[in-house]
């Protein structure tokens, strides 16, 4: 990093408690918020909480690849990748333990996050799930060590989304008991991969596995997943393997994303993973999974886990820049102030107020919902996977737009000690840039839970096109629409108390609250079923799809901001702490009151709101950030981003 | 750069009309965008038609400002910066062209843009626009051709927004005709400087300027503009000048942002630029405009083409960001295709076509009304000065907010490859982060015309506190709100030739959606109005103020977008060819229909559009996005974004 002028910032302001934040408050706060796994965030804060690892712009790819590594090898030393995996694989077996700890990584360095999450996420979690004993015994302890680094092949240059269409084929040699992988075409290259740049010697590639028994011939049975060696030990491509490096990117320069064509490469028949699908030595197929849609969502179902990890950082991010920027709120001023005693604090402008604290609220409302997610992630339950995958899928849209919006609004608030990168959030901002777009493209994951309520978790129709879904929920019962998870009781009892009426009913009611979120979600869940059911034939039915597709995000969009509030004031309730809880009911009604705002043309378009109630909504916006404004800096503070990971000139005094 | 595997993209698509665009109707459709200066844009165009001047991401920060510098060089040798200066100060004195080429270059690099609008529109517009004979004689042949290299040294550390107190001070010392720049705190370091990082060599400094005649006591005169050299020929600073670099940034590698302390330099009296304020050798200060405020205010005025460049090149930016975007679109396939042949073109997806095609409208009506921004600036009519910089803070702030969204839903729209920098996206990303932020910050500039508004562009009301300009409203005469600039004829027309109530026509009638821009702006002005005459006393007045802020910036925004449909529709009326006239009609369309959908809660609640209008607006854009999308490759090959500027790996073909 080159040399820096001293660090000058305005003058911290008179010691307001508004500036300075009540740091006992905080502290239940931050409980409130770390949830069921508090103790492993106060771990990995306390190991991460040091400035070096912040991002150094100035490095070259190549340095800060290493870095990133070598900091791995310290976290891996540390037990840092152990829960990931189960005890008798030689891990610890603590799944929420191992994502909110990839999390957590997110406030030192996104790219740490990223690395650590492909190579214990992804690629350990596809050995660890799709493999069976062998593959546990063979390479989870070298996982979990760094012994074996990995990388998770799945997106191809053709196919991200579709990756029930990836081109690259494992073809079953019964004369020598081997798999061939190859790439048969140019889009057949695995794209994006990240490791396959510089460090992996090993990939979990997903492949179309051809195989046929004695006397049949060879057919497709879908995508599978091989682990395939791909460099030696010294980096150097292996036979019939090419990689090369996806080179500069918008931000992550710590990960080395690369490319990898494979020409007819020979792997033992040993290496497919083959928990879901297996290959006898004779080329006879079998699985336990009779269809080969179901079998490729069950595979991809137990992937879930790199997407929840996603979205979690995609919070930190958010909740780490929304930190710099509401302290750099508090000590920076323009503009004469009202007394005429020097200039006004940027976070007393309603203006200023009205850009940071809806987003933290909303910060508040995710880190919650997170936490159920996690939970449930971790409780394992296989009933409940297919919901989990599909709210999943909208959660981590969400989440991540959330995070990259909070990260370039942050950035904005700032001016320009905010555009450089020694104040971090350009970097930050580099970085968290395609969260929206890996681990499943955000448009993609919203209409994928919109379909999943439409056709009420129905295994025959994934995997369906556009056209054959709509098919499909043309042909269902009318009654038949969202098959809802089960309303938890604590939803149950203040939708019990709460009046019908929402519009009777005061806004700061969390039972109308409630109501208006579901009530949206159904609304737009029965009128998007309406729309669908108007095909009549198979050639109309992509028109029909595709003219509902708005409608049809609407209703993934509803769908996860319902859930979102539900686990919010689900925690609410369960804080003990009276000054604690009311606050944090305050939070909860900025959040609800900006959802609102945010969506009030739907809102009152369709009768939702009164224009009496959607003027209280603006108002009621103001009058929060006032409310709040004094509570900020406590409110960022309970997000306990470690103090070191926070130095930057814009922030520390002369 | 370093070596790339070879480009790999899907199949391009059948050669249908829609992925080929029509050529004749594109250029016809460019004509009309580029408005008056089209020749000039045809020019830059066969200038910057080299892929070598794309960014390159592997370039140090030297490298690449050398690079950006070794540019200009080029440029200046074509009598690129001529037309920024009047005849007889050695330039060929054409405004407009001027604006339009630094706009150009925006396709180009951003880096190259800002650096070029420091040189030759800040730096130069500076000493052509404050100072007077001697200066233009001295220095402005050495800034057109880069002898001169200097920066623009407005903005301090605690002073960016709030520019009239900045804290350098320039102290005239009679005994040597000398002024004494000096930076009195730590804060009031130049900031963020383009070109003070490394290779200005001069600076036009704004400086507290203190002086006094004989028997005077020294005393402040306000901000005023001195030429002071900051470094020798070899690059080493100056003595009592120390300058640092501030390193990386979210961008613009190219552009060498610095610093700057003073410490007691002093310059002859000659550098101060005169042109509003001078100094006599006895120190007796004057001025042709008396009152301090009013004199800088006329400063700032004379220097808005900086912020017009700016407005302009986010506009270029935008088409650029979304010309790769739509390409990509019309290239890239994902999921079964209907047909089951293969599989869909991903802008067939209403989806993906609400992403791009309204952010496309809306780039064409920025195109439009930037037009006619540099054509008001080119005309230079003193009467015109007040409401034109009003209208510029407001367009800027417009445009570099639709620039910075459109740069980011391009990336995101291009998947993976939307984040790898030789695809460019992430670089325009990151380079146009801080168009937001400098040249004035988007929400202070926003505001800043909604007070203009309010105040009727009243002289005594600038520089006043937000308490005392809310006072000064309370005081005004009920029925002086906004001081319209006069209706041009065309409009008029429009209007006199729809019906009054916009609910008994169609939404696709010129007048009746000028009228419902116009009754929003017109509500909004006067409800604020009433808003801010609430306040009854001194006390409250900052209260009053800082609580309808939200309500002064919803101003400034409806004012700017009514402007900008106005300049669309006066352009459109005036295209002469059918075909491409009624495709802009359209493209009208889609603009208003989404501009309508973004604020729909606004025009519901105050009903100036009804709940069945409303559905009809949503319904709207996606029949419009039907419409456009066959046009979509026509529409933004009319940007003219030279073809070398778009070879990215994702767009060629292997």
């Amino acid at each position: 990093m080159e040399a820096m002028s001293a660090p000058v910032t305005p003058e911290k302001t008179d010691s307001d408690n508004s500036a300075d934040g009540d740091a006992a408050l905080a502290t239940v706060l931050r409980a409130a918020l770390d949830g069921p796994w508090h103790q492993t965030r106060e771990e990995v804060r306390a190991n991460i909480d040091r400035a070096e690892l912040l991002p150094d712009p100035s490095r070259t790819l190549d340095q800060a690849r290493a870095d990133i590594l070598d900091t791995m090898r310290t976290l891996a030393e540390k037990g840092f990748a152990a829960p990931g995996f189960a005890a008798d694989h030689g891990g610890t077996g603590d799944v929420g333990a191992a994502v909110t700890g990839i999390e957590t990584l997110g406030y030192a360095d996104l790219s740490l996050m990223v690395k650590s999450g492909v190579q214990w996420g992804l690629f350990g979690g596809a050995v660890e799930n799709l493999g069976t004993a062998r593959h546990h015994e063979k390479y989870v302890p070298g996982i979990i060590n760094l012994d074996v680094l990995g990388c998770f092949a799945m997106t191809e240059t053709g196919h991200g989304s579709n990756v029930a269409s990836v081109e690259t084929t494992a073809t079953y040699d019964p004369a020598t008991q081997e798999f061939v992988i190859h790439s048969p075409t140019a889009s057949a290259r695995k794209d994006y991969i990240g490791g396959a740049g510089q460090h992996a010697r090993v990939a979990a590639v997903f492949a179309q596995l051809i195989t046929g028994g004695p006397g049949e011939e060879p057919e497709g049975r879908g995508v599978h997943c091989f682990v395939v060696p791909i460099r030696d030990d010294d980096g150097t491509d292996l036979p019939g393997v090419a990689t090369s490096d996806c080179g500069y990117k918008g931000g992550l320069a710590g990960v080395d994303n690369g490319r990898i064509l494979f020409d007819n490469v020979r792997i033992p028949a040993e290496n497919l993973l083959n928990k879901y699908g297996d290959v006898a030595a004779d080329g006879t197929y079998s699985s336990p999974i009779e269809s080969t849609n179901k079998r490729f969502f069950t595979m991809l179902g137990t992937l879930i886990r790199g997407r929840v990890c996603v979205a979690a950082t995609a919070g930190a991010a958010g909740r780490k820049a929304l930190t710099l920027a509401t302290r750099y709120g508090l000590l920076r001023k323009q503009f004469e102030a009202p007394d005429e005693q020097g200039e006004v604090t940027i976070l007393d402008y309603l203006g200023h107020q009205r850009k940071l604290l809806p987003l933290i609220a909303k910060s508040y409302a995710i880190a919650f919902a997170q936490n159920d997610i996690t939970a449930r992630l971790a409780e394992g339950d296989p009933e409940a996977a297919r919901t989990l995958e599909a709210d999943v899928a909208g959660f981590k849209a969400y989440s991540t737009w959330h995070g990259s919006t909070a990260v370039n609004i942050a950035r904005e608030a700032c001016g320009g000690a905010g555009y450089l990168s020694e104040n971090q959030l350009p970097i930050i901002r580099g970085d968290i840039d395609v969260f929206t777009t890996f681990e499943g493209d955000n448009t993609v994951l919203t209409q994928l839970i919109g379909k999943e309520l439409l056709g009420a978790y129905a295994e025959d129709m994934r995997g369906l096109s556009a056209r054959g879904w709509v098919r499909f929920i043309a042909t269902m019962a009318r009654d038949v629409v969202a098959e809802k998870t089960a309303v938890r009781q604590v939803i149950q009892t203040i939708l019990d108390d709460s009046d019908e009426n929402t519009d009777d009913s005061p806004l700061t009611n969390r039972g109308t609250q409630i109501r208006l979120f579901r009530n949206r979600e159904d609304h737009l869940l029965r009128t998007c079923a309406q729309r669908l059911r108007k095909s009549t034939s198979d050639d109309d039915a992509f028109e029909v799809f595709n003219s509902a597709q708005d409608h049809l995000l609407k209703v993934g969009h509803a769908h996860t901001e319902r859930l979102v509030l539900e686990s919010m004031i689900a925690a609410i309730v369960e804080v003990e702490d009276e000054a604690a809880r009311e606050l944090l009911w305050k939070v909860c009604d900025l959040f609800v009151y900006s959802a609102l705002e945010a969506d009030l043309g739907w809102f009152l378009m369709h009768r939702h709101v009164s224009v009496e109630r959607a003027k209280a909504i603006r108002r009621g916006v103001n009058d929060l950030c006032a409310d709040l404004r004094p509570h900020a800096r406590t409110l960022i503070d309970a997000f306990g981003v470690p103090e070191n990971l926070l130095h930057t000139p814009m922030l520390d005094h002369g």
